[in-house]
């Protein structure tokens, strides 16, 4: 008895909430309260405006016509125009709109890259890394499959689904974590490793995934000489890097401009993406390599300031469209033909859950440890589902369907996350059997 | 003698040079020591990758095909094109660098709108009104009367000349007046002061300008009206932003997301370039008075930091579509054709050097003054200039000649700014009879 009540006090007081006079700033009402991740804000947001509901913002990839577009309709009224203008500014709308989201999700993956320590994993690396890699592979392997033999996917949507469910989103746990006082917790330190370990693996996945989609089939040769170039592109940066640190930071200094730091480095991220892009992967792997190399240099805290402001401005615009270009009436419950896609979607969201909540119990080793916690500080794929679902959705390999399951998916796992995070870390500890062996 | 030297000793000693410590750092080679704005290498840059030199960056409103471009010569050959492809991805490439330094343009004035703080012109409001109306009224006049009376030029494009000769680059020179150490002096006081009313006149001035552009005729009344609706729209914007600033505050500490001050302040940017829009003034304007108004707030200064970043990387595209767009060979003086044009752009410099030095003689007082300094601290146009340059060019109404006399005069008037400021501060004062009743 002792024994157990002294390691639910030695978690406990790793997990210490917030000290009280942190929260002596008057509460918001709305949001915060709610728990709800501004990405969700953004998504569920363009969801309203777009194909789904009010039809204000509207691509014509989709299909649609000018006249589809009420804010066209507007325009034409108030402008006087005709109906062959109208058409021209909406297609030129939507490629300008398209083209800043593109920039916003290369932005986003820098940042992401600039925000990924990589050294910090040091200290729980060899867990994290098992947690990332059980995290990647369950869901990836059930979805993939389940949706292959069980709703006759075809296998390029299906890997792509799959792919989607493999996605971490560090932000949002970390978030809750550092709310409840327990990002420098164990299970905390694993979980976060474990999502920039996740996000490491997935963009290679998603790379080589993009690029099935592109040729349309899947062939075992290409594949493996897929996942080779994704990783020695990533891995090779990251060494070279090590190098290119001093170079960069030299030019940084030697400029003597407004911008001296911030347009070197965005210009290296469009350069990386454009590496990228011509060995036929994906660009945002390209700027996700771009940061982490710059995640290295003694500027990185100046950098990551002023990145902030511009991914505030471009990122949005991504999430947004991602939101408005899926089309969730094709999940409306109220019309029998929508039955298979509805399935889908629960199918999706039941193995996205799953799928990382056991990730907790591949974690082997005699300290007590939430396991629980563990799994579902995985559960959340926010923006980084996103950008699958995104690029999934411009190379047109996803049915409609299939891809507003998908985005139901990010928007469920990344509402049920907080509250469900909560709920675990509050949940009591090990059983006593392991609490024995606390050293 | 005595009150002579007395009175040197003073405006020297307002104007001590920065101390030697602060030249510890290296020095830099290239840019600084030659004092070129970085506005300037971002013209010339555009210049050289434009249509005047390596053909890089071509825009299809100048009437430039696909296969002008060398850029998309080498992605035709890289991707193996259709020629229709290019063409497709030409006009759209085109379009959005088109919209993105359309937006640099917006932000940069919402920025120079930021920047000026009107609180500051009570001091040196009188004098500093006087300077910039002179500095306005002459070079517009001048300029606008000789282009048409000597060199026949119809009337719309040459009131849109003058007007470009109105502005004045407060970034250039208040940089230069900071490193001679003259900023806090009465002379730099007074041209910082008159840069900022410049701002506002020639700001509404091309407002007035660019509406007359469209309607391609100069009717009186209309002009009364837009000349009204910019000063009212201006003037009603900056009250009404009194009362506005608070609620901006209250929104700002309201939201609980990234970007929670950038995402309102650039939004409220845009809302009012499209309100100055809405009325047929300049988008321009409507983000100049977005400025004014943030500029009152508390946050001014979180704001700024976070707005610098966003403008890094959205204002330099604006100048190089500047440059790029201009086609200099228009006054390549080998070919005879061209004399004229370069007989147009040597007007235009000496109107634009002279119609700003006499502005120095225009103040009136006992208190001694280098009347010469305070004229050749108006001379640079740097990025106002450009902004004119840019708007008339997109609007159509400037020939070839006139346009690229109008960057000619722009560049070289940025270009000498610097040493003739330093020239003048170390010219001797005024003449001992006005030392005479320094008291």
């Amino acid at each position: 008895m002792m024994r157990f009540s002294r390691s639910v006090l030695r978690i406990r007081s790793t997990c210490l909430p917030t000290p009280p006079q942190l929260n002596l700033l008057p509460l918001p009402q709305g949001s915060k309260r709610l728990d709800l991740p501004p990405v969700l804000g953004e998504l569920v947001g363009g969801v309203v405006v777009g194909v789904s509901a009010l039809h204000l913002l509207m691509f014509p990839e989709n299909g649609a016509l000018a006249t589809d577009s009420v804010i066209m309709t507007i325009l034409q009224a108030i402008g006087n125009l005709s109906p062959e203008a109208v058409t021209s500014i909406f297609q030129s709308q939507s490629e300008v709109i398209s083209v800043l989201a593109e920039l916003g999700v290369i932005i986003l993956l820098f940042e992401i890259g600039l925000e990924s320590d990589l050294r910090e994993l040091g200290k729980v690396g060899y867990q994290a890394t098992i947690v990332a890699c059980v995290g990647v592979a369950v869901p990836f392997g059930a979805g993939t499959a389940g949706l292959m033999w069980l709703f006759d996917v075809p296998v390029i949507p299906a890997i792509f689904a799959g792919a989607a469910l493999t996605a971490t989103s560090i932000g949002i746990t970390s978030k809750v974590l550092s709310e409840l006082g327990c990002l420098k917790s164990r299970e905390g330190q694993i979980i976060v490793g474990a999502a920039v370990i996740d996000d490491v693996l997935g963009i290679i996945i998603l790379a080589v995934v993009a690029s099935l989609a592109k040729t349309g089939e899947v062939d075992v040769l290409n594949v493996i000489y897929l996942i080779i170039s994704a990783s020695v592109f990533l891995i090779g940066s990251i060494l070279l890097g090590k190098f290119f640190n001093k170079t960069f930071i030299a030019i940084a200094d030697k400029l003597q401009t407004r911008g001296k730091l911030v347009i070197p480095a965005i210009t290296f991220a469009f350069f990386m993406a454009f590496l990228a892009n011509a060995i036929h992967l994906e660009a945002i792997l390209g700027a996700f390599a771009a940061g982490l190399v710059l995640d290295e240099t003694d500027k990185r805290k100046e950098l990551d300031q002023q990145v902030i402001p511009i991914a505030d401005i471009l990122v949005p615009i991504f999430f947004v469209t991602v939101g408005a270009k899926a089309d969730l009436s094709v999940l409306n419950p109220a019309i029998p033909s929508n039955r298979e896609g509805l399935i889908i979607a629960t199918f999706l969201i039941v193995v996205a859950i799953f799928g990382k909540v056991v990730t907790g119990w591949s974690i082997f080793g005699k300290t007590p440890i939430n396991r629980l916690a563990i799994g579902v500080g995985m559960i959340p794929r926010g923006e980084v589902g996103l950008v699958f679902a995104g690029i999934g959705s411009a190379s047109g390999v996803l049915s409609k369907p299939l891809e507003a399951a998908i985005i139901i998916m990010v928007i469920l796992t990344t509402f049920l996350a907080p509250p469900f995070l909560r709920f675990a870390f509050k949940s009591s500890v090990e059983p006593a059997e392991q609490a024995d062996s606390v050293g």
